[in-house]
């Protein structure tokens, strides 16, 4: 279950890891990350087990799993990406997936509960890599931001960046994303058909954990476009021909050429698996006045 | 002026267009948008003066400018994308800039202020495109989100969309966006040395109102990696290679050669005017554990 839990607010307690696990907030007992590569990571638990973990409230940084032991909390090997929990998050970051970030009291910051665990609500993986922690070994981070703000007036930036040589001071208070990507169940269905190659200009970008692709709604979600999140109305496009086609500088006739303006690019590659509709193609090319 | 106009916070009213304009949140004193194709919109107004609007809170639907009899105030002519004010938000919705935006007493909306005219702060533009108006002619409509949520309980979503006819509900709750770049006029200045054309594989995107790029920092912004916001540290990207540099797929030798593991791409395009930093670079590959 990716994002919110039904019932379970943000800012809500619990006693202890059994009571995170029965209410599906998290369900590991031990492990600090649920989830896959395949499905990307549920949540986390973000309670001070690593030393290079950092914790600014609405941005955090947080280490991966792996190579630690387990008397010493020492690190004594490198960590890596093939480590199911670190691959969930690479997972998260590429697909843009929300994470349910848990706060338990061992850690150290000052956003820790002074008792149990607290639910924090959703973050989204902005970036990653890798760097020598602080034992000498090599350990992978996530950089998280909080996705909804409670009070407008906390700044998404809180840590203290280095000042920049050249003009003026970094605006911290704001999160500025381009493409906004509806991701849904069905868009997971399309990409896997397509294996993640682009249906108009057959790119697969490989990327480390596998090979990255967008699903594009023909008919735009949400008003005024109110097309539905249907497989028949999804294509598996590159970022590239994602960008010209939400723009309108791409489109689709009716027998599935694409076409720029007057220009034939060449037939769309389609799958037996999945149909695409031709009213939603219909209700794209009008947007465009094509 | 893009984004918050310091000392100016959510909900604040003010008494007409005349206090808008000196406080700087909204400048022109009659139109609804302000910006340029340039520059992206800074502000919109909703005040209901167009039937094809709709509110519905933290998602609005805007009708562009013109083709509108100003003494009937009915829809006269077609609307074009190459009005300032219309190609301004399609500036801000490639770019993924913010808009202000301030409801007036005016609008039907439940949404709107009593009296005068309220700042709902920053919305982002998620998608655009065309239809037939009310009155018989085409209008342009753009999707506005707002960007940062004040009670985290109210959906961003709160439009009806329409049932879905295969598979479960749409999750109405969540945002999700995936790659989140930062846009900062350091970013801007190196977009316009390269004209959009990306540094590693020189593709140009043409897209309505001009062509499309992406900055990357190469030592990422913000913690872990603290990079700074200055030119020597941004490359111009198509979407493609922006996901293959961000992700480690791709990165660059001291000599400005594109590598992909330990393959020769290509020597990175570049312009006298832009001075990559070497350190930067270097921190990059780090990253990756090239």
């Amino acid at each position: 279950m990716i994002g919110e839990i039904p019932g379970v607010t943000s800012g809500q307690m619990f006693p202890n890891r059994r009571s995170l696990h029965d209410a599906g907030v998290h369900r590991p007992l031990q492990a600090g990350i649920c989830g896959t590569s395949r499905t990307g990571a549920e949540s986390i638990v973000v309670s001070g087990g690593y030393k290079d973990d950092e914790d600014h409230g609405t941005v955090i940084v947080y280490t991966g799993h792996g190579g630690r032991d387990p008397q010493s909390e020492k690190q004594i090997a490198d960590q890596s990406l093939a480590d199911p929990g670190n691959a969930a998050l690479v997972t998260s970051y590429l697909e843009g997936l929300p994470v349910r970030v848990i706060r338990g009291a061992q850690s150290q910051s000052p956003n820790a509960p002074s008792a149990g665990y607290r639910y924090d609500g959703l973050y989204s993986v902005t970036s990653f890599g890798s760097r020598m922690g602080n034992d000498g070994f090599r350990v992978w981070q996530f950089r998280l931001e909080a996705l909804v703000l409670t009070d407008q007036s906390s700044a998404p930036y809180s840590e203290n960046l280095p000042l920049q040589p050249e003009g003026a001071p970094i605006q911290r208070r704001l999160v500025t994303t381009q493409r906004v990507v509806r991701n849904t169940g069905f868009a997971r269905q399309v990409k896997t058909w397509h294996r993640d190659q682009c249906q108009v200009c057959d790119t697969r970008l490989i990327v480390p954990g596998g090979t990255y692709s967008e699903a594009a709604h023909i008919q735009a979600l949400g008003a005024p476009h109110h097309g539905p999140d249907i497989v028949g109305n999804i294509l598996c496009l590159c970022p590239n021909c994602h960008v010209l086609f939400d723009s309108g500088a791409i489109y689709l006739r009716d027998d599935f050429v694409v076409m720029a303006g007057n220009s034939e690019i060449g037939p769309l590659r389609l799958d037996p698996r999945h149909h695409i509709r031709l009213a939603f193609v219909q209700n794209h090319r009008a947007r465009w006045r094509y």
